[in-house]
């Protein structure tokens, strides 16, 4: 992957609003980051309507003419048929190629994760790889995985997600000890089940030589607090989680509004409440904490929301640029070996003892 | 169960107020409905002193003194052997005898499930029982279930829940066919485990006479729209998802109170907005929601909050005597024949030809 580290390939076809986004967030991106390069796949024409308006990003972006789109309602298994007649598909084969050090879409996520993991394969000490992405609390925002990629996990895999999650923390959140936790319902040792605390006992004997805190389990309510940085758990529960937080905030936000529809001096309690209300949307915006990625695998693969705008295609830009430039890649190996190593049975130390 | 069917059992030491608000509460309730009749559990120097300030069931309830309380702390294992020598158990033990038509207890959760099990033993054609509770929405409140009370289930519990929601939805919300949903990490029939699949396919081939409306599978974010009105998934996910929506609750109204702290303007703004957030706080405060039911035992067991207030225990004690005015227990059951007679391979009707 020499020679592309601050190249990105972009699927300019994907999300809710084609090139026109996606060229934008580049550019807003690159305003942050000068360093980075992008190559562009999708219909040339499209593309160079909006590079017209994009200066920054024009001069030096490379455009692969592609005509094949990934379509929202493509199931995974058709998509993978046009890997490479697809906007999508040549996004992730750049990275795999080596020409390109990590790929963003904001296409289809079951397609994404299915091109990404047949093109570039698991990390060798991976055996599945995670959906990860941030969301708000009330301090800084907390990562979570896995969002979705696998309904069922075993101990194993929680163990890695944890070990990925705390690398991607360090990466994106630029901690240098992350807290984790497990995702349970309840704080107590003998909730849960067989796989959450087999997972917590390898986390809690194997983890000591990684930069990771490990806190134990945490309950759903642990998702807003803050109080952790990674929150791990099986893709089932992470995606239920995930949703319903986001119903949840809409809820409140809904009951709020119709709260201030409900009378005159309410209205004009909306009125002078409008900073605070807009500060309230600012924290919550999905936009702000855009770019999810599929953690794992042999290149970076950062999965942009359908819907984000400028800005926050161009926070999944600076996601992927960031994991790029930290080495999440060998980072995760590396701590990954490290765990390994710690594991009882693994290289036992001479006159170790492990009882019961 | 003849005799009690409008007196129910109270465990006057449950709960982080103990008497006060459990009588009190009670009081309340059979303001509501006067045709309420309550045994009273616990110290009884203790229930009589709060007994001078509740003349509406002072003058008819029935003072059972038991020295024992169960702890939050304790475990199930260490409850259960004080079945017979605590609050807790003897509610309990008065619905199995007769006495009582249903038990409300605010205090430990995991020892009043294993409890009310081992005493009420499940309805014949039910497998497992589960926590169902009610959740605030866009719309009228949601049934979900079950909430913890099984951390894995087959296809076979969900399709149960399935029923015993229904049915729940109908005794407490009044409905004649509630929407019914699964709850998934997609809308999509593909979606999911094999276990919510199976589910699916059961409750559309078998469901077909029972008073409720299969709508498929819902995502997390469906929980605070209110389209359905029961959602049913597994103990372990539906944990998360109840605390995830208190946590994301708490956490956009924590931002909000931080916002309007952040100004004069906005501290204006607040003052002025009062109302609404008034009625927004009313919407969602857990009181006006209370009272989780262990359904599918062969008694109503009611579980309020230990933080409840007056009127959230009320409102707990209400739940107990809707479910026992509708005779929810005989509903399940009849509910569950229906269900059975048109599975597949149950009594099949002639000339019947189910494909592939």
């Amino acid at each position: 992957m020499a020679g592309g580290s601050h190249v990105i390939a972009l699927d300019c076809m994907g999300g809710d609003h084609g090139p026109d986004v996606v060229l934008k967030g580049a550019e807003l991106a690159r305003e942050r980051y000068p360093e980075l390069r992008f190559r562009l796949y999708g219909q040339e024409p499209a593309i160079r309507q909006v590079l017209g308006s994009t200066p920054r990003i024009a001069a030096e972006a490379e455009v692969v003419h592609v005509d094949g789109v990934v379509l929202g309602s493509d199931k995974p298994s058709q998509a993978i048929r046009r890997a490479r007649s697809s906007s999508m598909g040549l996004a992730i084969e750049a990275v795999k190629a080596g020409e390109a050090s990590a790929a963003v879409s904001a296409g289809n996520t079951g397609a994404l994760m299915a091109m990404a993991k047949i093109a570039l394969r698991t990390i060798g000490s991976i055996d599945r790889p995670a959906l990860v992405a941030l969301m708000p609390t009330m301090r800084s925002d907390s990562v979570v995985l896995d969002l979705g990629a696998n309904t069922e996990c075993d101990a194993q895999n929680l163990v890695e997600f944890a070990v990925m999650g705390a690398a991607f923390a360090r990466s994106v959140l630029g901690l240098s000890r992350p807290k984790v936790a497990l995702l349970n319902i309840g704080e107590e040792d003998m909730k849960g089940t067989e796989e959450l605390k087999e997972a917590a006992a390898m986390l809690r004997s194997a983890a000591v030589d990684l930069p990771l805190d490990f806190q134990g389990f945490t309950e759903g309510n642990g998702l807003g607090k803050g109080e952790v940085d990674v929150i791990v758990t099986d893709g089932f529960s992470g995606n239920i989680a995930l949703k319903t937080a986001e119903g949840t905030a809409n809820l409140v936000t809904g009951l709020l509004a119709r709260a201030y529809r409900a009378s005159f001096r309410n209205r004009m309690g909306y009125l002078l409440s409008r900073p605070a209300l807009r500060a309230l949307r600012e924290h919550l915006d999905p936009n702000n904490h855009n770019g999810a990625v599929f953690l794992g695998l042999n290149g970076v693969v950062v999965k942009s929301h359908g819907a984000a705008n400028v800005k926050g295609f161009a926070n999944a830009v600076c996601v992927a640029r960031d994991l790029v430039a930290d080495n999440i890649i060998s980072r995760i190996a590396a701590d990954m070996a490290s765990f390994r190593a710690h594991l009882p049975g693994a290289a036992p130390p001479a006159g170790a003892d492990t009882a019961g």
